[in-house]
């Protein structure tokens, strides 16, 4: 009845190397969703749960599905897994290495002989990125049954719909809706995922636990000066745009920096007329405001409001700032945060926490179940790059957190 | 014999208009140097010089020049004037001012049957601002015998070579070197210009005397930082090459404050990747430092050095400054200082001396003769577009501290 000692790192690693010769990209990764590729990487997916003892079919929306049953057939499920699609040029452990380890656990029961009282369900989503649609968490969010039937007319950059696109995979568009599980039939879902960001390198650990999902708002701030010639201008009459920008730029920075857990960063800048010469008069500039926790983040945001606003009205500078977009945290359920936390320190390992700054498919599935994350590490914390890479040690590490996790899993009563 | 009551500001400004309808651009002002437009400038100056009892012809490089004989024929001359070309889309009076009021002031000599013991000459320099051929100062270049015949090849956007335009505008390219004054026929060169700054319209003057054409430094800054994901990478562990710039960018904006005279810009700013949701991993940006002073400048441009790498190691960000480009200041002439600023007290108005952020046809006519300025307020310091203003009262005004300049000038001995 020894499970453990059937995870291996290294199968792990080449079993992503193995996807990421389903490529759309020759010399690098990319695989959309629906696309040949994802066909077959889905096979592959496909097969490797059959052969971990899983009943593994394509649902509704093209996600991948295996079931590992439950000593009791029919019983309710812990959902493990992630997404099989990548973004342009990606690296090969995000997404999928979530997926991979799903089966590995399986496998590690399977080959131990070992039922659960509940069933082990692992899903490879087949959209979390949104690179294909430009709507992100299209699996997810078919299997949490708030997918929004409009995006079946969204168009990809050949003008092929989503419904098109479904079809031409072989599923119906109009049945999308049966990729939807209900409340009763998940217990929990459990995410393991490339931290994608530097932390658990910088705190040389292995593995940590998500504690959320962070929420973000992003804002376009365009700020007006007054254009003049470079030489000609005296410094004390200038309405110089970048300058203003530059100092706003400053205060999100310092904003950003001020509390634990909170990032704030100008991404874009742009500076008009734009010559050598030219005292600048219009700068824009973008930014992106995280927290673990809503009102961290919104009291963030009105500091840097008031910071530019103030910025600019001691420079005689005109401010707007537009409001593009804001979604609230998606807090990991505190039970099972404990549960993986239990699992770290049964394998010998560090509790240490950390919130998501990335987007994940848990955020869709919160509305049918509590979710949890574990985090890999990932080398510099480089992702959505060829250069993103794990160690075989780390995933193994991982797998055997995850497995430990599964076994030792309580439902919320 | 009084002259002064032949000034009129109102002629000059209907003279510019008249000037600013030979545009290559309809409803707006764009006219380089030997087009077509420039042609029937020309031949306007021509007519008011001969109007004003001058000889007037082209020279050897396609400039106007009018020559109002001095008492004893042949004598060496007092050489006014400034450009006729223009920037594209711009305003009515940078350079055409300078040609017009030297006109204006031969003309009330002549008007009153005066004749100067040196010749007055009005020059219209064919093309100062360079945008036709790449090129600044052609024209007083070759005035200057300065002219580098390797110019001759230099393209306009449509291809045709500077030696193509002088054949079609009636010229021959081998004889440009002809258009050369000696030292010993010019006794001084005097150019009145609108100042293209604010400073004499926040001191509410109508005319300044400039004590140089300011040097500058212009230098192209690359940052190197490491770009990330803008939700993963923690404040602490960024290496932001946009807020290491946006730092910059105010330490420039510092030291071209901490002195007067002093101006010190960035103008373009490019940001990479350039992703709201991307920690900026390279920044590129320019730098434009100008001064009366060239030591004063130097130790500026030090000083900016300096202070960027400063900024970047303390960021761990790796710098790389390029200088693109520098001249020094071209100095005023004392003595013609202090006779315009006599010219100024004549006239009743305050003796006001200000230093030239732009550049002009002096930098290169000072290898020749020593170089006076005298500055006219202009709206809101601005130039280089259409919104360019002055009043009939100020370009009068400028006119007879001309002409008072010229009827007390006494050669350098």
């Amino acid at each position: 009845m020894c499970t453990i000692v059937h995870i291996s790192g290294r199968r792990l690693l080449e079993r992503a190397e193995a996807l990421a010769v389903h490529s759309e990209l020759a010399g690098g990764l990319t695989r959309t969703s629906l696309s040949r590729e994802y066909r077959g990487a889905a096979d592959l997916v496909l097969e490797w749960m059959r052969e971990a003892g899983m009943a593994a079919r394509l649902d509704a929306i093209g996600n991948v599905l295996g079931r590992y049953e439950a000593s009791t057939p029919g019983a309710p499920c812990l959902l493990l897994g992630s997404h099989l699609d990548t973004v342009r040029n990606a690296g090969k452990y995000d997404g999928m290495l979530g997926v991979l380890s799903g089966i590995e656990c399986a496998r590690a029961l399977n080959a131990a002989g070992k039922r659960l009282p509940f069933a082990l369900e692992v899903v490879g989503f087949c959209d979390e990125e949104g690179v294909r649609f430009g709507a992100t968490l299209l699996g997810s969010r078919a299997v949490a049954g708030t997918f929004d039937p409009a995006l079946l007319e969204a168009k990809d950059s050949a003008g092929v719909t989503l419904a098109q696109a479904l079809r031409e995979f072989g599923l119906d568009p109009a049945r999308v809706g049966e990729a939807a599980r209900k409340r009763a039939e998940v217990l929990a879902y459990a995410e393991l995922h490339i931290e994608q960001g530097p932390v658990l390198e910088a705190e040389a650990l292995a593995v940590g636990v998500v504690t959320a999902i962070n929420g973000f708002t992003r804002m376009a701030v365009t700020l007006e000066g007054s254009a003049g010639h470079a030489g000609t201008v005296p410094m004390n009459l200038r309405r110089d745009a970048l300058a203003a920008a530059a100092e706003c730029a400053l205060a999100v920075e310092r904003i950003g920096s001020s509390e634990p857990g909170l990032v704030a960063t100008v991404g874009r800048m742009e500076v008009l007329p734009g010559a050598i010469n030219v005292v600048p008069g219009e700068a824009r500039f973008t930014i992106d405001v995280r927290a673990p926790a809503d009102a961290q983040r919104l009291r963030a945001v009105q500091s840097i409001r008031a910071g530019i606003a103030a910025i600019c009205a001691r420079r005689n500078v005109a401010a707007r700032i537009e409001e593009l977009q804001q979604q609230g945290v998606a807090a990991c359920a505190p039970w099972l945060v404990e549960q993986m936390a239990a699992a770290l320190q049964a394998e010998g390992l560090r509790d240490f926490r950390l919130p998501s700054g990335a987007g994940h498919d848990g955020q869709a599935i919160q509305a049918i179940a509590g979710i949890g994350m574990l985090f890999i590490r990932c080398e510099k914390g480089i992702s959505h790059n060829p250069a993103e890479a794990i160690t075989a040690a780390d995933a193994e590490a991982g797998a055997r957190v995850l497995l430990r996790f599964i076994e030792a899993f309580e439902p919320k009563r």
